[in-house]
């Protein structure tokens, strides 16, 4: 594991796209799975001018590793639209380097990725309970793979606000990769900011390994970088 | 994750040393950490031939991941010395290949492996009850690396049998490197013989992922290969 | 660069054939690009039981580095047929496995390996006139990739034994991956026997990296590992 | 091979940066050999803040591929020299991470850096002579590894701007890796910038591989990366 702080949420930023392009780098097919949510906006706004038209990174394909459907509406789901406003369109990616994971292929996803050579890199964001892309406390176990996750009522308020609040379009389910897929990665990339995640980033650190805490499980990754700004990272020793 | 089934196992034990063998050929530092008991002796029966004085292996460096220290003498573990008697000694190693984990250095083997460059491949058993190296059913927590484990009646009385049933020579507490510590490894391999161990190598692959059965971590590796007999394969579908 | 010297064929195929299987367990999609000519029928030998019918070989995928088609009949070259016959058709690989490259599209093999993720491995035997493949003295140049070799009248009396001396069936070119396109591979095996190979080995190790020594450019390539018997490695210094 | 070609020299150095940055993120020992001379200077310029007393980057180690002692006083040559000014000093980088290579300690610089782990990446300039490193045409052959290079008087001639002309420093010969201490390293880097390379460039890719040109065999390394400005490019197609 290879903890890296920036200053702030700037600095961070720089830090993981970095990152994030020092994969596109290889003379080979590369397969990145990236995240949606607030987290990694700066670090589209850094990445998106350095990637544009760039033909040296027609190799670089892009997964999305959940996703929340429309209920009513048959459009793209939350987190593909999400990436494609943040980086996919402004970056003009090739729709065929896109490989959007929705409820339809959801059961093949594993397979998909195995067949095109495994994910070289994921890169996440965590929330201050723990959870990881689609996998919130309480909604998947260790051992799953790609899978769909029925949403109570609880889950439903909790995911009201990507839908800007208009219930009509908060949907009974959604998908993700559950936490055995994800760990088949090559490389796992945690990215975090500011105070409200410090207490997480303290927590899989140097607490139990448990799926309470869903993130707990990506510290048994062999390859895991944690990218943080210093709020993020002001309850752990990193130096 | 990849299964491989021999007929039986004297194939299984041909398809493990190849594996072995299969990193020893890399031109640079190779780290392995060897696993004792009984189901490689076949193994090691099939690699000491191949391996005896072998300049071109020189390069091979070899670690144990746990150790069972003698109570009242001062000599080397159960573990060091099995892997001494059956493997390094009839292949000749040099003894500045060998690195002894015990209980005078083992709060520094993280460190030392990964100043060393990392294991590049760790062949692992199975018990029964799901354990691998030290890892009891009770013992020890995914997020434990390297530790020392104090020996309760039940698990003296387990390790009595290493022992000649002498129990004299039986310690309070033994050394093993923690499953985050194993995890760290760039590759898994595990090897299981016998109707004996079908029921936990199908436990471990279709069931949950708990403490209470140590082994099932394991299956959260991303370069994690399996090698079985057909008889510890009798309760999975692998074709 | 590692050199591995075998007490004679026997165990120099033995050695070959491990090289090959180590190369096989991978979890992933696997590209080797195997030799014909008389060196490596011993290797061959060893590895289709091991090989035949076992599905945890699916994801190996074979290519041919040249090829010699026949001048008038319509049928597969002198290369994939000898594939076929040692090792392929006994081996029962899948025909979806093997990727011919021929007269009609070597055009595109270069571009074809790349968007199959580049060649794992290429297995090589050598001449004692330092040819590997059909790279012979003054046919191709270090910067080729695969090319099509016209035949003057000498090198058609040199690969007439190919064709059972029947005259009628010597084709005017051959196809071959060039000097360029074999150093592309991740890793590259040598394989010689014999005392009639010992002074190209010297040569090669020790002399001029030149193109009248077509091999002399596989020593520049940074994974190269070279499989001899002692008649072979009879003239450098190895140990 | 993969080519980038940035508008200018600021943004080709943005991307080489980019491009040493992506080894240095590596959670394990990384050996980088560096280069002096101007093309570089821009992005050390780049780096050095990113680099600077950052802890997670203790790992990285650096080496210098070439040197020219000065010829009466006894202290470092210019290429460590220049190193440490533009980028060792001001990017504070600990001396035990620097592994300088001397008039005094070369014929070692090979074993040491196999017996380091090997480099994971050298980053190069070239001439307009195609010569890089202290390669020139007509002091090497492809198949040299690091050595001593005897001056005559138009080799000192070429090397006096380094020691602002100062004849009573030029030194009777100079200490290079050779061409094929130099394709050993897993990954090549080529920085070119401006009109006055455009040639060179183009004759690399597109002649012959011969030692008249010694960056002409750069091009058979399987992992080559070429990272170019628009003036620099402009005889190449590389969309």
């Amino acid at each position: 594991m290879k903890i890296i702080v920036g200053k702030n949420l700037e600095e961070m930023s720089t830090i993981a796209a970095q990152h994030v392009l020092s994969y596109m780098y290889q003379d080979r097919r590369v397969n990145l799975a990236i995240t949606g949510g607030t987290t990694p906006e700066k670090m589209y706004e850094i990445l998106v001018p350095q990637v544009k038209n760039q033909t040296c990174f027609s190799n670089v394909h892009y997964y999305n590793f959940d996703e929340i459907p429309y209920k009513k509406e048959d459009r793209e789901g939350v987190t593909i639209s999400d990436l494609r406003r943040y980086y996919l369109d402004p970056a003009n990616i090739a729709e065929e380097n896109i490989h959007a994971l929705n409820q339809y292929n959801y059961k093949e996803q594993d397979q998909r990725i195995k067949n095109d050579g495994g994910l070289d890199m994921i890169i996440l964001g965590i929330g201050a309970d723990g959870h990881y892309c689609g996998n919130l406390p309480g909604t998947t176990s260790f051992g799953d793979m790609t899978t769909r996750v029925e949403c109570d009522q609880r889950l439903k308020d909790r995911i009201l606000p990507e839908f800007n609040y208009e219930e009509e379009h908060v949907p009974d389910y959604y998908i993700t990769m559950g936490p055995k897929s994800i760990m088949m990665a090559k490389n796992l990339v945690l990215i975090a900011s500011g105070t409200k995640k410090a207490e997480i980033i303290q927590r899989i650190l140097q607490g139990k390994v448990e799926e309470s805490i869903p993130a707990s499980i990506l510290t048994m990754h062999p390859n895991l970088t944690i990218i943080l700004d210093e709020e993020a990272a002001s309850l752990i020793n990193y130096k």
